[in-house]
């Protein structure tokens, strides 16, 4: 346990959709939570004039905090690749910089996941062992608990080495922070034995046979949802698909709904009762509500979130940002990745 | 259009989750629809007393029919490669090779899908111009036609060629079966733009690009419900993972709602009006209802259906059958990939 006495957030105030506006409710809302004893201290990076401006509007009695202004902005348009060259004056660039000089502790943004996959990795350097930084998301199940799938989009092409290495993390994250004592950890293939699949996915599951995770073999697609499994270790290219069809399914559902009800006043009545089942159907195909999700592997603590998150999403990035410090959970991967 | 006067439909009277018994059920359905001018024969290849059984129960009026006795059965754990091998005498293998000799128009299978892809694509052969047999999925969406994706498993591995040669095969398949004058072909990818993806993506991309189909470009997950899109392109490994998340849906939409329902007794009174309209919504989700899904691109007519077809699904992979022979589907994929 890190134990740290205050704790400095580098946040991205510019980076979502509804941004400074949503950044700076959801840290007044993080340090009524974390603040009792100081433990929590904002770093606002981005617009000084629309920061204060929000600022404003709320109560700042709990929150401490000072603001780092900037004058440039990544939007989702932006290559990736290129912000370390042409945006260095962005709220993003700077946040991140701060954590990479250690001005920061962790470094949270709502802003273009891929701007802050390549910019962390270059600016914030690979934990040693890690061959490649990887993004996960937690996907909703039957069960207790969520699914964390990952890589969801950070490496398309992957090797062997780079999915074992995705498992150690996913699992250590998973027990961490989900207080899950045996992760289960599988490997989504295309059928259940040992023989199925790529090159790729045979190596992998050698890999991860041989590993001390708690390993419950190759997995297909439909049981990523049923609730018995912790960690599902996939290429990049097949978990952002799978991630964006997800995403998919409550825009199809409500259309098919309509459709339905527009078929008699009966069904149309009954609409008025579904919508509110629906509503917590759907929020649980949002991977909004985990809190945003860590880039794992790079030396710095990094949560990402959607365009989208609401005050309330802000509000659980900065607490799992603090609490994935105290954990220790980068050494952790450090030692289980060269020992 | 194919005008022979009567078909010759090889069905695998042993290759569902419930042979014969549905085999025969659908059978009869189809003859019922399709035999006002004896345009239909039915060759049932299978276990004969068990054949017979299932057939004095119905009312066999308007069926043609013949038996082929075969004493073995291809079961979902046989080794798919191995049958040509080890299991000449299954019904599978029979009826394929009653296509194979032109003793038979179509071949129709509830059975192991990986066995009828292996047996089909060795003992039909392959439509010159074809690299790679595909089979295809419809997907439900919000639209008014389903969107068929391909491929969802026969090829883990494509090359950019192969991939373009299933967006032919599947535009082909769209217009002539779906009625599609002009049917939206894209390649599913990680982000819109040209750029984007793998090296196999880019390259598939670019050979799209320069076809006359037409190529509404890259697609997100998100894209593929919405009812935008007639084909979607992927290989084997997305595709497959896909599908069978699709599959996994609706078992955990089931549990969502029963533990939204327990929650007051108000909710389980509610749970009573919605659980007719979830079964309409899993319908959707449920491929059955397509009539089966084609091999394409083997020199002949497969069409092949999930282990739980009903006798409506039987009876519809029969009339799809006919449709794709008397559509000259085959004489039009070998026209466009070798012009």
């Amino acid at each position: 346990m890190n134990t740290k006495s205050t704790y400095k957030i580098a946040l991205d105030a510019m980076g979502g959709d509804f941004a400074p506006e949503n950044e700076v409710k959801g840290a007044v809302l993080a340090s009524k939570i974390l603040n009792q004893n100081n433990k929590l201290e904002i770093v606002f990076v981005g617009d000084e004039s629309k920061i204060k401006g929000a600022l404003s509007k709320e109560d700042t009695s709990a929150i401490n905090y000072c603001i780092h202004h900037t004058d440039e902005v990544v939007d989702m348009h932006d290559d990736p690749t290129q912000i370390i060259k042409t945006k260095k004056n962005s709220s993003l660039y700077k946040a991140m910089e701060f954590c990479a000089e250690q001005k920061a502790d962790a470094f949270v943004s709502a802003g273009n996941t891929g701007a802050v996959l390549s910019t962390g990795t270059i600016l914030l350097g690979r934990i040693n062992g890690v061959s490649r930084p990887t993004i996960g998301s937690f996907f909703p199940t039957a069960g207790n608990k969520p699914v964390l799938i990952l890589d969801v989009g950070a490496n398309l092409e992957s090797k062997a080495r780079y999915l074992y290495e995705f498992a150690v993390m996913g699992s250590i994250f998973s027990k961490q922070m989900l207080n899950i004592e045996q992760p289960r950890v599988a490997l989504l293939n295309v059928g259940e034995e040992e023989e199925k699949g790529t090159q790729l996915l045979q190596d992998t599951y050698k890999l991860l046979s041989q590993s001390n995770l708690n390993f419950v073999g190759n997995v297909e697609g439909r049981d990523i949802l049923q609730g018995n499994l912790d960690v599902v270790v996939c290429d990049g290219l097949v978990g952002n698909i799978l991630l964006k069809f997800t995403e998919g399914i409550p825009p199809f559902m409500k259309t098919k709904i309509k459709t339905l009800a527009n078929k008699s006043l009966l069904s149309k009545a009954l609409l008025l009762f579904i919508t509110p089942f629906m509503k917590n159907l759907f929020k649980e195909l949002d991977y909004q509500q985990y809190g945003g999700v860590p880039l794992l592997g790079v030396n710095g603590v990094v949560i990402i979130g959607h365009g989208k998150s609401s005050p309330t999403a802000i509000q659980n990035m900065i607490i799992k940002a603090v609490e994935f410090i105290e954990k220790n959970i980068n050494e952790k991967i450090k030692i289980a990745l060269n020992s």
